[in-house]
């Protein structure tokens, strides 16, 4: 495909070629530096993403697995991505279908409590959530801090509503590990309903998972299972504070109502939009976001910068007139908040064909500012990234961060066969303050930095499609 | 009064007279070095307004005027204060009762919305808002940024929905500028309903005032009258924003519902707790808070912080056996967030007795962090403040910041018939991304900053309570 290239391009890498082929090794058409030059001031120039972004966020909006919003994203990314020449299908794919009820929760007696006065309790079901009766239950509420005082309360938990009272480290995020305290937090959430209903407790409540102080109730999904699918909220910070001060007082009991439906399994679609490579088109390189949010916001971080960044990766790379070796395919997943069914239907339907994959890229840490990538590759490939990470320099990004595994999602059926997994390492200090909650919207995200993030994921797209050296299984294959 | 002063304290202020007598003129009660000193490091040790601070947001809660809430923070106050000995009062005044009833809304059509989607709308209704049919109503949106462009669309202003897009400047409010700041968008929402309605609007927005990005809707009274009686909300910025940008692409339409009532008006009471004085027992300081808040949160900041900062001062002097010789009267206003009626009725009950009034003190900033004080003085009396501001100079809160009216709401009827007022001086930067939402929580509330509150507020009192020169009346004193 290298005689594609216009007149103009071929000069100029010509000319990169003897500025410093010596310097960066044998010059290949991943590593120019005047076209990866070209792609990255291109993103930075262009607001193609940030519409798309924009069409997701404010015309569709919410878009939780299953729902009409869910469906209508498919269409829109579908029919974009065919407006700029990719080749789309959409790949059926089943999906969990949770919809959300009345989610109401007053404290009906405490210690001290003036006669007449109840309290209002801020919460919202998480995704797989149980109901209560229509007009609600009450029972007593017992705070733990954790699963080994959960335990040692065994004999108060049968028919109580359970707290988990445990704080999100939000300084440990702005140190840099906002990914360690997610997990640290979202722990609880996944585990601790699953563990009360175990023992007999009539409702579980985890305190939110977020570091924003604005009385938001951060949703997510937990791990309950048919035929213990007890009621189980996300509660705010503040309101587990309340919980926790009222009850060193004396004995709380709470009214809770939560509605929420779990429906037959609905039918939707990952949207994969192809361009399709030169010399090397039975090769894939995946560069990718999730298209489902959840239903209290419209999914602006999480993952509309993902899925726009992706789909800008074909367009960045048509409007320079540039055609990769290898196929890039664009993948907008379904359904990774609350099932990934997306990404294990993906890897079903491709299981055979995995050795083909040369590598993916899910980007799924909200729209940030990125430094660089993070890649689960072994420590002797990192070298031959040099080339990229001299390009994305002058906006920032040179950094590369080697794992054994990324931990990304959708691609993680993937990565476990050895598929290298790429994601951009962004800035995600405060992305978990707005993240699951109705203020992920489309203000939050930095015009200049979605563009960054497309020059990042364009920049490393191009270069996986191109590279002449193997990256490669992750270092975690079992080969 | 002063033969009761303990032996102790009567060596101390010798020998405060002895040191310091020279150098900030002729010692007195008011003045002593080492009496205020010891009201400051009293204040800065003691948790007893924290305590009451939370019985008044974790047990009663919301404390809307004519709400039960209310009427149970009244009863928590003067129990509080009778069981430290004030003299108490329960003055009647009869306040608004006006009840918050469904509120929801969505935009059910918009250029390039896909079939079956509609958008959420976060929003609450303001205080004196009308209601919509119980099914809610259906009308066009139309934009607005000021009263000019209003005025200039008043042919789409008939049976629309009037959204009054103003941002909040919180880049203002953080040079410290929070009260004007809050000033300019808070005309939006007292002025903004009235005069949509008087244009033949179906329903007002606007756009929440305040600084917080975490989609919250900032509640707050509005100046709608009887007989155009509209609804009326706050949208969240999000909310405000996405509506901006949905009609750059083409007309918008919201269902709105709004169900909140005007009952007849409530009986309530001002709490006040009189310290009776000394050799002017008969002259009056007042220090004072405001009692009722807004129904969404628990009002810590607004204006819990300033009811158990008054309530402390007595508590204060009380355990430093002092005794003061003006009454210090401690006000827990009902009302001002919808009518201040509280205030217009002591100054109604209290027309003849304007001029025993010395001085009254108002804390409704929330509870930052205090610099100093604020007061309506004549310039040529500021200097009889020196030695209270060299006493709170070790808590870093020695400025005085004179003004010819300061604004304050409760006292200013006083102030207008020429009582000077005085306000703490505090750091009110974030104060307005929590006050009047579902955030103005206890969590929200340093407890330091309460301490060095109480430190500043019980100083002032007992410096006015006791001071022998006259401070007169205010410089906007019609005499």
């Amino acid at each position: 495909m290298k005689s594609a290239f216009p007149i103009k391009l071929s000069l100029t890498i010509l000319a990169g070629c003897m500025l410093s082929a010596g310097a960066i090794g044998a010059q290949t058409l991943a590593n120019d530096p005047a076209t990866l030059a070209r792609i990255r001031d291109s993103a930075m120039q262009e607001d193609w993403a940030y519409a798309r972004l924009a069409d997701l966020t404010d015309l569709v909006g919410p878009r939780l697995s299953g729902s009409a919003g869910a469906a209508a994203a498919v269409d829109q990314v579908a029919a974009a991505m065919r407006k700029i020449g990719a080749k789309v299908t959409l790949q059926p794919v089943k999906v969990p279908h949770w919809v959300r009820g009345a989610e109401t929760a007053e404290l009906v007696d405490y210690a001290g409590r003036p006669a007449g006065i109840t309290q209002k309790v801020v919460l919202t079901a998480l995704g797989g959530s149980g109901a209560t009766p229509a007009a609600g239950l009450t029972a007593p509420v017992i705070v733990v801090r954790d699963f080994e005082e959960l335990k040692a309360r065994a004999a108060q938990v049968k028919g109580a509503i359970v707290l988990f009272d445990v704080a999100f480290d939000q300084e440990m995020a702005e140190r840099g590990h906002a990914g360690p305290a997610y997990g640290r937090g979202s722990n609880f959430r996944v585990n601790g309903p699953k563990v009360a209903a175990e023992m007999g407790a009539a409702a579980a409540l985890v305190r939110s998972v977020g570091g924003a102080d604005y009385r938001i109730a951060h949703t997510g999904v937990t791990g309950l299972v048919d035929g213990a699918r007890i009621p189980a909220a996300a509660v705010t910070a503040e309101d587990a504070m309340l919980m926790t001060r009222l009850s060193a007082r004396g004995p709380v009991k709470m009214h809770l109502t939560l509605t929420p439906q779990t429906l037959p399994d609905a039918d939707s679609f990952n949207v994969i939009a192809d361009l399709p490579g030169g010399d090397k088109a039975d090769e894939v390189v995946i560069v990718s976001g999730h298209l489902d949010s959840w239903d209290l916001a419209t999914g602006a971080h999480d993952d509309g910068t993902g899925v726009a960044a992706a789909m800008a990766v074909i367009d960045t790379l048509n409007k320079l007139n540039l055609k990769p070796r290898r196929t890039i395919r664009v993948i907008a997943w379904m359904n990774e908040e609350n099932g990934t069914q997306g990404g294990k239907g993906y890897f079903e339907a491709n299981k055979d064909k995995v050795e083909r994959h040369f590598a993916a890229i899910e980007s799924d840490s909200g729209g940030g500012r990125p430094f660089g990538v993070i890649g689960s590759v072994r420590p002797s490939v990192v070298k031959y990234f040099a080339p990229l990470q001299k390009a994305l320099e002058p906006i920032g990004a040179s950094m590369f961060d080697r794992r054994d595994v990324t931990g990304a999602a959708d691609t993680s059926p993937l990565e476990r066969a050895g598929v290298p997994v790429f994601m951009p390492l962004v800035d995600a200090s405060s992305y978990f303050s707005y993240h699951h909650t109705p203020a992920d919207t489309l203000d939050k995200v930095n015009p200049l930095e979605l563009k960054r993030h497309v020059a990042v994921m364009t920049g490393l797209t191009w270069y996986l499609a191109n590279m002449d050296e193997s990256i490669g299984r992750t270092p975690k294959r079992d080969d």
